[in-house]
């Protein structure tokens, strides 16, 4: 047997079936026709951003990272929840403006912004986290050509990492942003060239779950932005301190504590230097905020014997949750937190199973030696922790099945 | 520096530009419109299939693994070209049909077939490959509700493996198939049943680039196809032996030398076991027909620098090229073949460079380090390896970037 992460906290079971949001999971799959289906507890979501902004300064916005999951009904929901969207494409734009987000309060981030990407920022107002020299040259290029005033922000690749974090994005040679030690340079460059001076974006990893990391890289991060801001001699008006925040989803895996980085961030904000007395101060977060949220039903279409082995097959697969197979992204394949939805609580068989996706390949492994009730054909596999980098991060085309459904509530 | 993996043999430059199917890789983007741009050279399909027809039994039939590569313009001229289809889905047999292959000649294996598939597959005629006792069940009772005989063939899960195989499908527990001791007994139900019994499908692995290994696989395939037949005391109308030849990806790979493998089985089928004598063999091939034949082509949107280090940031990444950037069923990640397609031939630059895809993520990395000729924006990288398993196997839709175009060309 091979452990599962922990199911969050956030759900229970009613006579044996699994609850989201408070509905069966049985009758949210006949509430939208069919499965494999994702389930978004908007319930969760708002939670979470309540959570923070209770734990965080009061002065703190909170922004969205659309790439987590750019679910258009979820995203309508989030444009009214936080402060504003982080976007990674030129579609996740017009998905954020789609989705009622100001696009005075929308960031565009990323290291490969073609022309047409960065023409249709600067039409329509949004900031520009620039990511190099060459790319400021563009975007000051087209903004003239388009007799526009661009709204543009450094990105910084910070000389320090989040440590632990699951993908460091900041710290040694980078293609995020410009180095620490240029990014004056081009601040006070696109400053003269009379573009809309908008500050810093510095990210420094994803998915960590220590607080301590996560307020030593605050504190890092406010530092840096001021000493960027004195070397310009301009106060920012925004700050953007990046993310960070990880959710649990392997054996071993805590939730983060996120008091102590509000406390922390409090203290850091209140000791800051005067060149950001005035600025702005967000949190970009994607993950966290929509991760827990997020329930991955399949159906178990047959149970198999193989050598004294049972296999469990299900009617989705990586083509839909390509995280949970442990192939985006990380070394060693450790299980995802799932249940049984049909047989929520019940005590797991003596044997363990193996739970594998319908594809017809072997790395299309859901779950390994997981402890689970008995299970027959029909049954639902709950997987868990599939909010974020699910639907959207996965190869949808991949053999050819239909593209999961997915379901917004609350 | 890193090195890369060995580019196929069929491509050349002319002027310094990239050829493929005799067409300069500009002038394909210029026609299709845009990068990113899968372009699939369907002369190297065809001479891949010449070439096995040459090197293998002329009584051996060829298949086609659809899900190596469903694009249907190119599913249309395979149609003409092999013998059959093999599909994993009920997408993929829309598919397979679509493209004009007799459903007589079109078989559909995969360890999660829903019912609606199996109902699918039995009114279309094709054979369905068993993977289970309950699948079999489902079809018999699926087959009787409809009133149809179905065309049925048994998967097995073969007492031995595929040595070296990038990806090993049979030997020990597994979630393909039936296993050996029990297809005999599985056949018999079957066939009892009344089912037009079709035989027999054994697929012990894939990607593999040692001819001995799979002439060994061959042989034991063969024999493990008599002992089962011997067994149920009918002869199989079609024993299908699997596939499993690879293609060169990575530093140190060797083109796969077909011709000692086709004596061999020549031999193998000359000396096969009796109930065989009247039997069909065919070999199901996907990556090999087609990897090599496709160009993945993405343009430089800027050369950047991060202490000391260049990076190239290109307008594709893993949304289109998932296994390129080393996150799809690999443990370490090794580069891809790739080139400069404006410059092809050029010498390298002194500096390694490392290209890295548009997504705003550390993982979409195409290339660690690699010894490629100076570039600046607007050059065409070209990623080579990427007729199977390319735009159909990767998370289109991460990020929110348009999807890669596609062109068949020849």
């Amino acid at each position: 047997m091979k452990p599962m992460g922990p199911v969050p906290p956030f759900f229970e079971g009613e006579e044996g079936m699994l609850l989201i949001g408070g509905c069966g999971a049985a009758s949210l799959v006949d509430e939208a026709g069919d499965t494999p289906l994702f389930v978004y507890d908007m319930g969760i979501v708002e939670r979470q951003v309540r959570d923070l902004r209770d734990a965080m300064p009061a002065q703190l916005s909170i922004h969205y990272a659309v790439k987590a999951n750019p679910y258009p009904a979820l995203l309508e929901r989030m444009a009214r929840l936080v402060d504003g969207f982080d976007v990674a494409s030129g579609g996740e734009l017009a998905r954020a403006l789609e989705a009622g987000m100001d696009a005075a309060h929308v960031s565009f981030a990323g290291p490969g912004k073609r022309d047409d990407e960065l023409a249709a920022a600067i039409d329509a107002g949004v900031t520009l986290n620039l990511e190099s020299e060459g790319e400021a040259r563009r975007a000051l290029a087209i903004a003239e050509k388009r007799g526009r005033t661009p709204r543009l922000a450094v990105r910084v690749n910070p000389d320090f990492d989040l440590k632990g974090s699951g993908m460091r994005m900041g710290g040694g040679a980078k293609p995020f942003g410009v180095d620490a030690d240029r990014a004056a340079g081009l601040a006070r460059t696109l400053i003269d060239a009379g573009a809309d001076w908008r500050g810093w974006h510095i990210f420094a990893g994803s998915q960590a779950l220590a607080a301590e990391a996560l307020i030593e890289t605050q504190a890092a991060t406010v530092g840096l932005a001021a000493r960027l801001s004195d070397a310009v001699g301009v106060a920012p008006p925004l700050v953007n301190l990046g993310g960070g925040f990880g959710i649990p989803y392997f054996p071993g895996d805590q939730r983060l504590d996120i008091a102590p980085i509000g406390d922390a961030l409090s203290q850091t904000l209140q000791a800051r230097a005067d060149i950001l007395a005035d600025s702005e101060f967000a949190m970009e977060l994607g993950r966290w905020l929509v991760g827990e949220a997020g329930v991955y039903l399949t159906r178990v279409v047959d149970v198999k014997q193989s050598q004294g082995e049972t296999f469990v097959v299900v009617d989705g697969g990586l083509h839909h949750q390509l995280a949970a197979s442990g192939n985006f992204g990380t070394v060693v394949r450790r299980n995802y937190p799932m249940a049984v939805a049909n047989r929520y609580g019940a005590s797991p068989a003596e044997e363990a199973v193996t739970v594998v996706g319908c594809l017809c390949t072997p790395i299309d492994k859901l779950g390994d030696k997981v402890a689970l009730p008995p299970m027959v054909e029909g049954d639902l596999i709950a997987i868990f922790a599939a909010g974020a980098y699910g639907a959207s991060a996965s190869p949808s085309a991949f053999l050819g099945h239909p593209p999961a459904l997915e379901l917004l509530l609350g």
